[in-house]
Formats: structure tokens, C-alpha cells, sequence
């Protein structure tokens, strides 16, 4: 166990002894306080309130614009401020299409006319409020009337384009269908129409959250036919947040892009269908048999197409520009009121958006009520804690980009830590985020327990690991008692705080034992929620426990609780997977490239079947890593020195505590570069960010990587440069911490 | 290249210098006259007669016991004496069991009664020739007429049943359903009787041959819903052949054992059904969802069960006797008229069997016509060839097991090789079989051209795996250029000449291009296979080029082919592959209990869902391999002599080269042990033999793998010094081909 001992009661110089009790960061004397506070915070945790409340900010639908929407920001606002906060609304306008006419339907003899509609079912109250609901779209499609023949393009990935070539598919001038998955849903479109194709459908295949996962809505949680996945296909991997106002807050009056002059709106239509209207147009597809891996699970052969009737996809939108609704509530911190511990959730959802996204608003309401409830019996946070609650997250992180984009010169100053979270469900503690907080949140999940079992959720979340590997590895990991934390891509609030400014960021939320197929449907409802995401609230407490406890220690904290080594040594692994990664595509790409030239493709192919061969492929040079070499040893050197003086029981005055804690919080701010990731200058953390063909899914160090997977070498050489030297100035932040002891 | 140089012309002593065309085990002058008759072999193949044969052969239902089974048989027998040989029809009496009534309801609620027949279609001429079709049934089932709720066992092999015991369901007193697949499928009834079910239903999911795969029939090849796949039950694993008979021939008056204590017939009623019947009686199931491996490609949630409804399964059958006729044509060796070639197809199918069996017989009838052909030429062979049509194949190589056990001592004595093959599609070419004869294989692929290339069978096979292998191991495995045969467990009339007597043996086959869904059904019929399997039987004329040339080759050689080094070192691959396995079982077992032990699966699992922890296994001690190790190092020793002796130019006298050829095509035998395998005695060979629970699938130095599997540690020691034994009389067989050369 890892423990910092510092005193910083004023001039006083007495080093104090290893106390039973420790939190990383905390003077004995004030660890013990620290723990009675929390223990006290345990106890006033209600699962009633996150009932009452998620009741209320679910009873109608909730999205960007709405009735409901607006009145969901009052009523957190008028609660925030009567558990003694200091409240208030952050609206902005932001440009937010909704459906005009939708039409989509099969020619030629067996025409069909797609439903595009949900059903209401009796078992669940709110599925049937019509009139308020958003009907099933993607946010941010183009405008368009389009017929076609239509292709089947599994995943709608790169890789999926370059197998359709081999077959002997082009897309251009056709409409593309994708199953949902396996990228952010904005990553299809935007390839269909880099490959030419006119439009673009995507449905929920049975297989990732439809009965072939387990029994349909009602009778169980997963999708059933009608469902359909509603969301954003924005480019979100350029920039998120508002598309009219790349970089700055979509304030009232503000200058704006045309629409016409805005990269991150699809160029073709798109919509996204139900199984039921899938299965018609699947049915309708000629040519080869789709590979295995592209199969789903309807009942049908699926074939990759072209069909020979063709289609029509109708699209047209109300471009209109809606406001949107943050609520923001704050607690003034005593000692450091310039430090700030922020916590977000967004409230908006797709339709009355339950799971996601008020089960973890709820969980942060109950954590901002009895914090305030302590406030009011004496308890004093030493740093100010802001409580957040987002609007316009769904259609593209809307209401937390243009907050940050509008403070972010004092989000820059003053912000500590950024702690997101998105909904909740039964299961395992999860968290991903800035590798600098990975021993703090291990320290948090060893001191929350866990409804279901009674040990703390750091335990079961290692018993889960344990009993989900592979037997012959379990005695090589048994005694990891640490576990790692994910790294993050996007796909909610916390990437204008972490990618944009480098502010150090989580999510958090618990999860794995409350699967369904209700995600932006009319099905994510309270009554689903209840019945099987988190019968009871028990894990919404939990989540109050985690993220509260995270929120008061990182608020109290008399050293600040980032571990450097721990971030440096997470990064030199994706150094060393880079190299690994580039000579194991050397070695394969010699190898593909040789059975193509020596025709061993050409033998093996069975003439039935049309297959080219792969092209051949440019041969991956050797890259100089010397600059990231060399900067990576002086990093690994300064975190290791400024770790082990943590370690130390040690003295420092006020001063100089105020200074360390200052370079510890500002330091992630470093490892930005200026001018961004290659075509996304807004994304500018040189360590994290969304893959620009992923979409969610993070890319490590990602200037290099995507350089590498998308073989341009020079640019790939040219960011290990521009990542150097932001670990040098990394370095250069972390000398300052170590000086501040001297 | 490894050319064997052996000079045999009486006593002429003149040591031949190295030929350009060389044919292992061939003196240079031999082997350009064999390479000649090669060349001759292979003009005369025609593709019109194997359509010609395949016609007659499959225009009706041709089972055991059926008029065209006896017709074709009359028909081959006609032909083959024209072509020259000494040809007779072999008899054996039978027991062959066929349906009298078939009932399979689910009752409660909502009733369906199974339809169990499979629709005729307009473009499959023979598939409306009800009155002679066999109905879909599984042989020798037992009888009865039973009635429980229903379970859905996946593959219904014992990893399945520990699964469903961790859910908490037993299956005793119920109907258990599995899906085709996975093991032979008389594993699946004997399993489940085992652990106490009363009845058992095999259907066939269209995930495995259905519309998963592909288009169905008659749109595509793939299995209809209403196909049905026939087959055996009989408990083949224990011994093949007429269960009345174990061990012995069931001649005309032999004495039989009374049918109730035959071992080999199933205990509990069994019957294959549609996907179609599948359907309503998966949909009935309730209780827990599968996990994901256990998941067919019908459009439902599937459920272990057990149903709330119950089915009811009745079934009667004909314990008929059935005469099945053999058809054994022989050809007298001039030089060694009792050295035997033995080639083997079956000629019985289930219904029209077209791809299985009359796709393999084909091409076997064209290499007996040609050699007979030639032979009136004035070619005449060194060794006796004999050509073999059996009967009863399908029920359980009944024809060429009791022709088998009829000639045991005889083939001891004469048989050389036995060549099997059991149909033939479209693709690359595989041969399974004694290691020994591996090289004698890669040469004979060499020498055969792929007719859909132009390259040798040998280069597509290998370039299908380069191109199939993972990029990145390739240039490790681009030099390698001669390929592995696989070893052979079961499922073909190989097994009775190979792992009863030892005689060197080896399955043969084309396939990977001609995938469908026919097998077994009504549907495997002329119409079917030219349209998807071989249309214009181009891969039947290279099964017969590939098997032709092996015969002409065996039976000309000077020196047998046999290559003992490779393998000895197959068998220390086994070997080494036992002790990796017993360590690595050794550790998986110590992780697993000290999971259970320390509560890690108390902590890891979903408390709503009721799933117990497994089973506490008893830890895996040390075994003594220091016996079989020691065998190992004296045969590796000697096959290593023998082959240098064999690779270096040399002079023999003919009695010495009876002499070595006599030890070389006898040395197999010393493999076997007259004990057998535990519980299985029929079984002798201690190197290949089909695994008690996998059926079709091989174990490998079977007596101490499945010791070891079974945790039967005692067996597995035990067979350990079984094995060496056996090794050590090999090793004497092979001391005396060293002598030979003395």
C-alpha cells in the first residue's frame, strides 16, 4: 500500500507516524477526519430520493428543446440551491435538427414501406407519450431524397470497405446499410460517403442487443423488433459541441458557420432503423455471402448485395437553433477557492432517457444533497466543489462543450479534476480516465462497498477479473491487488474538459450485470430501469459513494492525489505497443505482399467465387523514435523522484504546498500541443483522444498511432516529435514538483 | 527432396546414380517406367463415367437392406469383372434397425406436432421417392415412448452437462434436445442417458449447415428447414460393426448376442428432426438464457429449460436382420501376389447419397476400370490390388467391419496399406491416416495437377494455407513445404484395417469448395451434387489421379514407402504434447480451486442469476513418463538409422528385399496391444483411436489422454506402460528392417 504522509498545519514541523488509517494525500490527522466525514456521507445515502427524483426527470420525454427538458434544469437548479448551492442555468444555442418527414421503403415487387415507428407497449407508462417524443432519426444527417441500390457494409468501418473491394463491391452512387456497432454510429456515414455512397441506413441487428442477447422488452430488457437506437452522427472524432461554433461558446449573439460551411454535418442522409425494417431490405440483397464475422442474427442468409430493386431514403430536417439548459452549482471552497473539483452528468436524453441519462444525474443529485446537507452542519470542502448537470450531451456533448469553450481560460487556472459519469446499472466499479487518478480510484473502490456482495467494489471488481481470465494466467495476476483504468475516447461530457484543456478526467459508473437493448429508445424508461438495470437503487448509492467519496477526498485533499509515475509509466506502454505494433505490421505487410506476388492468393481462391486479391501494400519503413525515447527516460526519471519524495514523510509550508499542489493539478496540461491532432485541431491532448475512424474507442498517443494504422509514416514521424516535446514539457512541470520540496 | 535409391534387379550389384524423376522406394529405372504408366493413368481418366456411374447409382434410395442397395452392388460387381478382376459379392446378415412409428409432440398450451418429413422440390428429381426413403430417424435408437419437459443441452458433449449443472439444472427424468455438431453424434444420446435423461431429440440449427451458412436448397446448398440429418447412433466407439457381433463376422448362422445385451445400441429413444420441428419446442423453453457459445441462428432467445410444457417422444422400430453385400474385386500381384493394396469406399447411403458415398466410389470404380484397362494392355502390378464397395457404412461400417473380422488373420498377414475414401467435393486435398505414410502423400499431391489451377494438388493445398495462416507466422512456415496429413479417429470404413488390425491406412479426399447443407437428407442426390458439390466431376477425376497413382505406387514400389522416422517423431509431438497438457491442466486446476476456495466466484457472480460455483477438482499429480520416454529414445534411434539406410544408394538381394518390405508394411502392427483401449478392447491401436466422447474426433495415444482427460490418473499410468511396450515392439519390428540392410 502506497502512502503519502504530509503535514501542512501551518508552521508546525512534527512528522507524524504511519497512521492505521491513510488516504493518499491526507495528513494523518486529517485522514481520520476525512474518514469520519465519509462515513458519515455513507450513511445519508438514499435510494429513495433517486427514485423520487428519477420519477420526475423522466416523466416526459427530456431532450434538447423540450418542455420537460427545461423544466428538468429548473427543478435540479431550485433543489441544487436549496441544499445551499450557488445555482445557475448556462444556457446556450445550438443548432439542433429534428425530423421534418422521414421515408424509407423498398421498390421493385416486393416493396416494402419501413415503419420507422415505435410500439408502445402496456407494460411501460411513459411508451406511449407520442406527441412529445422525438420519432427515431440521427441527429446531424444531411438533407436528401436519394434511390439507389442498397449495400450491405457490415460495421460501416474502413476495414469492412476494403473487404467489399475484394468481393468486388463499390458503393458509389448506392445506399449503404450498417449494423450498429463496432464504431460510433457517426463513423458509417461519414466512410459510406468517403466511399462514395448517396445514403445511409443503420439498424440494430438482433444479435448485439436484440433477442439473440436474451429475451425482448417487455417480457425482458433487450431490444425487441420495433426498437430502434436513435443518436448523433455528427463527426464528433473533428470536435464535438456545437457545429456552428468550432472552438468558442455558442453564446447568444455570436458569429456562426453556415451550415453549409460545416465539416462535422454528414454530407448524406441517414437513418436509423428497427430490425423488423431491416429484415425486408436484408432480404432483398443478391451477390456473395457476407464473411462469418459479418453475420447477425436474423433468420436470412445475409448476402453483401447489391439488391436488385432499389431503395429510397426521404430525409428532411427543421434546422432549427434550440437553447439549451446547464445547470452549474457550486460550494465555495474555505482553504483554495480557486481550486475547483468538478462533477458532471448530463440530463438530456433521446426520448425519457432513464438508464442513460438519469441514473447517474440522480446518483450526483444525492451526492450534491448531502454534501450540502453536511454544509449545513459545519462541514467546509477545502476546495470549491462545482456540481454540473448537462443539457444537449445526446446530440453531440452540446451544453458541457460550449460551457468549457466559454471558461475555458478559467477552467485552465482553476480546475482540478473533472469526475463525468453517464448512467448506471448493477454490477462492477468501472472507471477510465487520466492514469494520474488510477491509484486514487483504487484507493476509493477499497473503501466503497458493494451492494450485492458486502466487500468493497475494488474486491469484487477483482474477484470478476480473476474469475473471467484464463485459468493458466490467474496465478500471474492473482497478486495484482491494483487494478488499471481504462483510457478514455469519447462519447460523453468529458472530453471538452480532458481532450480540449488537459484538465485531469474520470468517468465513472458501474455496470455489466444490467445489460439491455433499451439505448435511446422510447423502451429506456423508468419502468425498464426499475425492473432490470437497478431494481432498488442500490448501485445509484453506490455510484453516490464512489464518486462522492472521489469528490470530497480531491476537495480536502492536503496533496493533491496524482501519481505521475503511474501516468508515465501507462504511457510508456503505449510507446512500447506502438513500436511493437509498427514492426508487427512490417512483418505482416512483407507477408501479405509476398503471397500476392508469388500468387499464392491466385491458388488459393475458388474460382466460384469472385475474390481479388488484397492490394498490395506500400512496406512499412523503420520510424525514428529517438525524441520520444529520449524524453520518455527524462520523464521516467523526474516522476519516479517526485513519487518517491511523496512517499516521504515529509514537512512543507504553506507556500510550498500551495505550489506543489498547483504543478500536480496543471501538470496533464502539458501533454497538450497547441495546433491539435492531424485535421482536429480541437482535440489537442497528445496521450488520449477519440479514433478518428472509431469514434468512441480511444486512440493512445493518437497523432502517431492513427499515423501508423493509416500508413502515412510522415506524419506519423512528424507527431513523434510534436509528442516529445509535450512529454518534455510534461517534464518540465514535474521538475517544478520536485523543486517545490527543496 | 528425399530420394531413396534402391537397386533390385537380381543379383546385378551396379548402384544407379541419382535420376531427374525420382519416386521414392523406386530403383531410377523403375521409377521412370512407373512415372510413364502414371502418365498413361492419368489420360484415361474420364469425368463422363463417374456421371455415368453416379446416375444409375444414386436414381434411387440405396440404404442397407434397400433394392438399390443390392442392384448397385450387382452393378459395380458386373463392371469390375469386366474390367478384369476377380470380383465377388461378400455377405453379411445384419441387424439393422429401421422406424416403425415416429411421434414427437410438445404438448400444453400451445401443441405441435413435429411433421418429421422432409419436402420434396421440383428441381431435385429423386428428393419426391417417398416410397423408398428411409424416414428421418437416428439407427439404432431404442424404443420408447417417453414423456417429460424438455432441456436444451447445446452439443450435448460432458463439457455441456457441466455447464447446465453450474445453472442448476439436471436432466434426469427429462428430454434432452441438442444441436447437431461438436462430437459424433451417438455421443450426444449417450451422454445424456448417462446423466439420466429418458429421452434425446438432435436437430440440426441453421447456424451449422442452415441459412446461416448460405442459401438453402434449392436456391443454394444449404439445409433447408425441413432437412433432416440422419445417422447412427450406435455407440461406435466402443466397436463398429454388426452389434451382435463384436470381435467376430456375422456370417449367415454365427451365433449372435440377444439384442439386450449388446452395449453399443442406445439405452434412451433418439430422433433427428428439422430446424423447422426445432423451432416450436426451443421456443418453449424457459429458464436461463444460454451462454453465448451455446447459440444457434434460430430468431429466438434460446433457454436451457427446462419447457413448462412437456414433450412427449415415441418411437418404434424393426429389429430387422438385413443381408449387405460387399463387393471385394482383386487384381493378383505378379511379383508379390500376397502383398495387398487394399482400396475402400463405402456404397450405401442414407437416401440417394450422391456426395456421400457415390462421389468418393466414382472415382475409385474410374481407377479400377483404368488399371484394369491397362492391365489388358500388359500392364501387370507387383502387388495384389483389391478394390472394395462396402455396404453399411452408414449404420456403422457394418460391410467393411465384418469383412474385416471375417480376413483378420489373412490381412494381418497381406494387407500393405488400406486406402479409404468416403466422397469427394470441390477444393484442396486432405489425407489423413499412419504418419508412416505422410511423405509417400506429399509426393503423390506433387504429382497431381488441381484442375482448377493447373498447379499441383499439393501447391494449392499449400498455398491455401499460407494464405489462411495469421500474417504474422508465415515466414516461419513459407519453407516448410510438405504438409502434415491429420490423424484419424473415426467416422469411415478405415477404422476396423487401421486401429483393429494396424494396418497402415489413410483417408483420402477433396473438399473445402463444395460446402452444403445436404448431408444426410433426402437432398444429398444427383441434382444437388453437379450443381454444387463437383459439376463436371472434375475433382472426382483428381481423387482418382491421387488414389490411383497411391495404389499403382504401393504396389509397384521396390521398396515400400513407408517412412517410419516421421512417424516417431508424430509420436514424440504426442508425447510432448500429453505432459504440456497434464502441467497445463495441473495449473488451470490449482487456479480454479483456489478461486472457489478463496470465494472468488462467490463475489464474482450476478446474485440474480443462480449459478454455482464448479465443482472442487481433485489437484493433478506428477505421472511417470519415464518409461514411454525411454521407448521413445531407442525407437527414435532406430527410425532414425533406418531411414539413412533407406536414403543412401544400395544393393539388396531379393530375399532381403522381401525380407525389409515384409518388416516395413508389418511394423504398424506392434502398435497395437491385444488388451485394447479401457472399456474398448475392440480398439487396439495405442496411437490413434476415436475418443470415447468425441466419436468422429481422434485422441492420440489414446489410452493416456483420456486418462488424463477423465482424471482417471491410475488408467493414464497404466497406459503409459502400455505404450511403451507397444513402442518397444515397434522398435523391434524396425531393428529388423536394419538387419535387412546387414
Amino acid at each position: 500500500m502506497r502512502i503519502y504522509i504530509l503535514v501542512a498545519v501551518l508552521f508546525l514541523t512534527i512528522t507524524h507516524s504511519i497512521a492505521q488509517e491513510n488516504i493518499t494525500g491526507f495528513a494523518s490527522m486529517n485522514a481520520a477526519k476525512q474518514l469520519e466525514l465519509e462515513k458519515q456521507f455513507d450513511l445519508m445515502v438514499s435510494t429513495s430520493n433517486q427514485d423520487t427524483w428519477m420519477k420526475f426527470l423522466t416523466s416526459r420525454p427530456h431532450h434538447v428543446g423540450s418542455v420537460q427538458g427545461k423544466a428538468n434544469a429548473e427543478y435540479m437548479a431550485n433543489l441544487f440551491k436549496q441544499w445551499g448551492y450557488d445555482t445557475e442555468i448556462a444556457m446556450y444555442d445550438v443548432l439542433f435538427p429534428s425530423p421534418k418527414s422521414r421515408l424509407l421503403e423498398l421498390l421493385g415487387d416486393k416493396p416494402y414501406k419501413a415503419k420507422l415507428e415505435e410500439t408502445a407497449v402496456k407494460e411501460d407508462k411513459t411508451s406511449g407519450q407520442k406527441a412529445e417524443q422525438l420519432p427515431s432519426y440521427n441527429a446531424y444527417s444531411a438533407d436528401g431524397d436519394v434511390t439507389a441500390e442498397l449495400v450491405f457494409v457490415n460495421r460501416g468501418v474502413p476495414a469492412d470497405y476494403e473487404v467489399l473491394e475484394r468481393i468486388g463491391i463499390d458503393v458509389k452512387g448506392k445506399i449503404v446499410i450498417a449494423k450498429y456497432g463496432g464504431s460510433w454510429r457517426g463513423i458509417k456515414p461519414k466512410v459510406a460517403a468517403e466511399h462514395g455512397a448517396i445514403g445511409c441506413i443503420i439498424y440494430s441487428d438482433p444479435k448485439d442487443d436484440g433477442y439473440v442477447e436474451g429475451d425482448v422488452y417487455p417480457k425482458g430488457p433487450f431490444r425487441p423488433q420495433q426498437g430502434v437506437q436513435r443518436g448523433s452522427v455528427m463527426d464528433m472524432p473533428v470536435y464535438p459541441g456545437d457545429p456552428t461554433t468550432p472552438d468558442y461558446a455558442s453564446t447568444k449573439d455570436v458569429k456562426r458557420l453556415a451550415r453549409e460551411d460545416v465539416k462535422t454535418i454528414m454530407k448524406i442522409p441517414v437513418l436509423p432503423i428497427s430490425y423488423e425494417d431491416a429484415l425486408p431490405l436484408l432480404t432483398s440483397l443478391s451477390g456473395e455471402v457476407v464473411p462469418d464475422s459479418w453475420k447477425g442474427g436474423l433468420p436470412i442468409t445475409y448476402h453483401v448485395g447489391p439488391s436488385v430493386a432499389k431503395v429510397r431514403l426521404a430525409l428532411k430536417f427543421n434546422w432549427d437553433i434550440k437553447t439549451l439548459y446547464n445547470v452549474i452549482a457550486k460550494m465555495k471552497g474555505e482553504k483554495y477557492p480557486d481550486e475547483w473539483v468538478i462533477r458532471g452528468n448530463h440530463h438530456d436524453g433521446w426520448v425519457n432517457g432513464a438508464s442513460d441519462p438519469i441514473s447517474g444525474m440522480v446518483a450526483e443529485m444525492e451526492e450534491a444533497r448531502i454534501i450540502g446537507e453536511l454544509s449545513k452542519k459545519g462541514f467546509k470542502p477545502q476546495r470549491t466543489l462545482v456540481f454540473c448537470a448537462w443539457d444537449g450531451e445526446e446530440p453531440s456533448l452540446l451544453g458541457s462543450t460550449e460551457w468549457v469553450e466559454d471558461h475555458a481560460v478559467e477552467l485552465k487556472q482553476k480546475a482540478v479534476a473533472y469526475l463525468n459519469s453517464d448512467g448506471n446499472s448493477r454490477g462492477y466499479v468501472g472507471f477510465g480516465g487520466s492514469h494520474a487518478l488510477e491509484l486514487f480510484f483504487n484507493e476509493v473502490a477499497r473503501d466503497v462497498k458493494d451492494p450485492e456482495t458486502g466487500v468493497s467494489v475494488a474486491e469484487r471488481r477483482y474477484a470478476k477479473m480473476l474469475v473471467d481470465a484464463d485459468r493458466g494466467s490467474v496465478s500471474k495476476i492473482i497478486g495484482q491487488k491494483n487494478f488499471k483504468i481504462e483510457a478514455l475516447g469519447s462519447g460523453s461530457d468529458f472530453s471538452p474538459f480532458f481532450q480540449h484543456l488537459g484538465i485531469p478526467s474520470a468517468n465513472i459508473g458501474y455496470g455489466g450485470e444490467g445489460d439491455g437493448g433499451e439505448y435511446h429508445s422510447i423502451y429506456d424508461s423508468y419502468d425498464h430501469f426499475i425492473r432490470f438495470k437497478d431494481p432498488g437503487f442500490q448501485y445509484g448509492s453506490a455510484l453516490a459513494k464512489t464518486a462522492g467519496r472521489s469528490m470530497l477526498r480531491l476537495a480536502n485533499a492536503d496533496v493533491l492525489p496524482f501519481d505521475y509515475a503511474t501516468l508515465v509509466n501507462t504511457i510508456a506502454g503505449y510507446v512500447a505497443e506502438l513500436k511493437a505494433g509498427i514492426d508487427q505490421m512490417r512483418v505482416e505487410t512483407n507477408a501479405e505482399n509476398k503471397l500476392i506476388k508469388e500468387g499464392f492468393f491466385d491458388l488459393a481462391k475458388d474460382p466460384q467465387h469472385s475474390l481479388a486479391n488484397p492490394q498490395i501494400k506500400e512496406s512499412v519503413p523503420f520510424l525514428d523514435f529517438s525524441k520520444l525515447d529520449n524524453a520518455m527516460t527524462q520523464v521516467e526519471a523526474t516522476s519516479t523522484v517526485l513519487t518517491s519524495l511523496l512517499h516521504q514523510s515529509l514537512v512543507l509550508d504553506p507556500i510550498k504546498m500551495q505550489l506543489l499542489n498547483s504543478v500536480l493539478f496543471h501538470a496533464e496540461q502539458q501533454l497538450l500541443d497547441e495546433k491539435g491532432l492531424p485535421r482536429r485541431p480541437w482535440y489537442k491532448h497528445m496521450i488520449y483522444a477519440p479514433g478518428f475512424y472509431t469514434g468512441y474507442g480511444v486512440k493512445t498517443i493518437p497523432g502517431v498511432r492513427e499515423g501508423i494504422e493509416q500508413r502515412n509514416w510522415k506524419e506519423a514521424q512528424g507527431y513523434i516529435e510534436v509528442v516529445a516535446a509535450s512529454i518534455l514539457n510534461f517534464n518540465q512541470a514535474l521538475q517544478k514538483g520536485v523543486a517545490a520540496f527543496k
